[in-house]
């Protein structure tokens, strides 16, 4: 059946999110939830709140041919999720937008419906209101999500020449298994394909150890890599002020990463190092901070890799290549406009 | 220049917002603004917060053909804002989301935002983030607004059997400025249709009004009239479980919205029982407090009318036409789907 036989009020029901008198984490309560002008929510007493919005947009982020209606909904929480992770926070309350095709099947919705649910269990919010609007052209999906920050806030600002530089997990992943969509679709992807695909339609922000971090105080800035490492590590430095070198060497590629990279023809090296929507945490800690550092990632089960080094803001942001031969670390990420 | 000229990050400089340790209101501070992960925001202490989101999608709420861009920033602020003023609350907080294709002019963005810092000016809010992406098919702009509600909140699920029910201002001509858009465009308007062409274009949410029925304490239940009364009204009474029963004639129509309906060969009354986008409160009231109702309206001038009265559940919601003829007061408003 299309969404115009459903009709809005039946759609708004469907993504109904949750009642009055919810507690969504410890300390904060929906007063009121959907279904009036506005929602309104207790915070945790004292607390400082983050807010942050992600949009989906089909033919941008996302073809419908191969991206199945509870992926978009699990990412489009989880890309949101990924910012109050890199902040240090974790989620409380979201607010979902949807314009979407009359003609687009009710099915579509209830499987976006499943995705999001999904999301707000493992990663413990609640849908507390929206909109729902018709569309002439294409799927916008957009979710703003509010969190509640710890007492020390992971910012983009504070790196200084000397810091070492980390990454969470691995890298190249994501942009792999979008080309490896783009060529076959999601149903007859190669095996070795898969992994990668998965990594790029339901990413797992780093929530619980972006808290860690946060706890600890080790970094000196934090924030996560949506745009690719090189232009995201490109924004940490010019918010902190700072340049910065990385050794190429050092970048995390998964063996199974390099294989998928080898079928589609693509360099592995090229995705890590300019590939957006990973999702993995990119943060500064002093030298002196390197063992606790690791020690958290061993505590958490995440993998640590130290890629390089904060320079002076005059040294600019370069790679050192294989060879050990300097290079501008220029952005190759894609730009939206 | 085209968009794709300018660039994402200029783009998103444009918007930039509010600064850190910018307060918002008084109360609240903005700890860090856009240009992280996300916003951090200290609300005032132990308040509770209303949060909304609306979207105007391109084809659907709007032609770029005769919406000029500073007045698509000022209504998407006001249409979120008119939000928490139905629930007695004042904004503080705004998160933006653009979708743009590629080849819209750059002027087409300066011109958003200078209707939006219009808006945020007005009603004393600041933007501290958002996100910005491509789109392939026309321009969808979602504003996310967060507010602070006071002691006594405005909600829809309090009205009772025998409550009179109240609305704001005058009610019509903001479907009939549409229906002059659409016939004439903005350049070419016939004078007569101009006053509802701006009430169209440039919508004045209630904002001190609802926070002085919130302060009072006067009103069993509030929602503002974005769809359309009769849809609207219906909303309201299904969320208190009561029916309804609307006097035709009572209903506020201006003299210049009639002959504007005449100009248009269009009903004045259609549109005011039935036409959306109006931004006017309806609200309901005691019998006993209809007197320090109608003493609060003078107070902030602005007109209010006595429009029917709340019925039982199994009265439904009725129209009472001129002739003292009982109708379903059945919705003919905008169906998205």
């Amino acid at each position: 059946m299309p969404l115009s036989q459903v009709g809005e009020d039946a759609l708004v029901r469907l993504f109904g999110g949750a009642r009055r008198g919810t507690a969504a984490g410890r300390g904060s309560t929906v007063v009121v939830g959907p279904g009036d002008d506005a929602a309104a929510v207790r915070p945790p007493r004292g607390s400082r709140l983050l807010l942050t919005t992600d949009l989906l947009a089909e033919g941008v982020h996302f073809r419908r041919t191969w991206a199945p209606p509870a992926d978009l909904g699990w990412k489009l929480a989880a890309v949101n999720v990924s910012d109050i992770a890199a902040m240090g926070g974790r989620p409380l309350w979201a607010l979902l937008s949807l314009a979407l095709p009359p003609n687009l099947e009710a099915g579509f919705a209830a499987g976006l419906r499943r995705g999001l649910v999904a999301a707000t269990r493992r990663f413990d919010f609640a849908i507390i209101g929206g909109d729902t609007c018709a569309s002439g052209a294409g799927v916008f999906l957009s979710l703003t999500l509010v969190g509640v920050a710890r007492a020390r806030l992971l910012t983009r600002d504070g790196a200084s020449p000397g810091d070492l530089i980390f990454v969470t997990g691995h890298l190249g992943a994501s942009s792999l298994g979008l080309a490896a969509l783009e060529r076959y679709g999601t149903g007859s992807c190669p095996g070795p394909l898969r992994a990668c695909v998965r990594r790029h339609l339901r990413p797992e922000p780093r929530l619980a150890f972006g808290a860690a971090l946060a706890r600890t105080g080790l970094a000196t800035a934090a924030m996560d890599v949506s745009d690719g490492l090189s232009r995201d590590l490109g924004r940490l430095c010019a918010s902190s002020g700072v340049g910065a070198e990385v050794s190429a060497d050092a970048v995390p590629i998964q063996a199974a990463t390099i294989r998928a990279a080898r079928l589609l023809g693509c360099g592995a090296r090229e995705a890590a190092l300019h590939g957006g929507e990973e999702y993995e945490l990119l943060f500064t800690a002093k030298p002196r901070d390197a063992g606790p550092v690791a020690a958290l990632g061993r505590r958490w089960g995440l993998p640590l890799s130290i890629i390089g080094r904060v320079a002076s803001r005059g040294a600019g942001v370069s790679l050192i290549d294989a060879g050990g031969v300097r290079h501008p670390f220029a952005t190759k990420t894609w730009e939206h406009f």
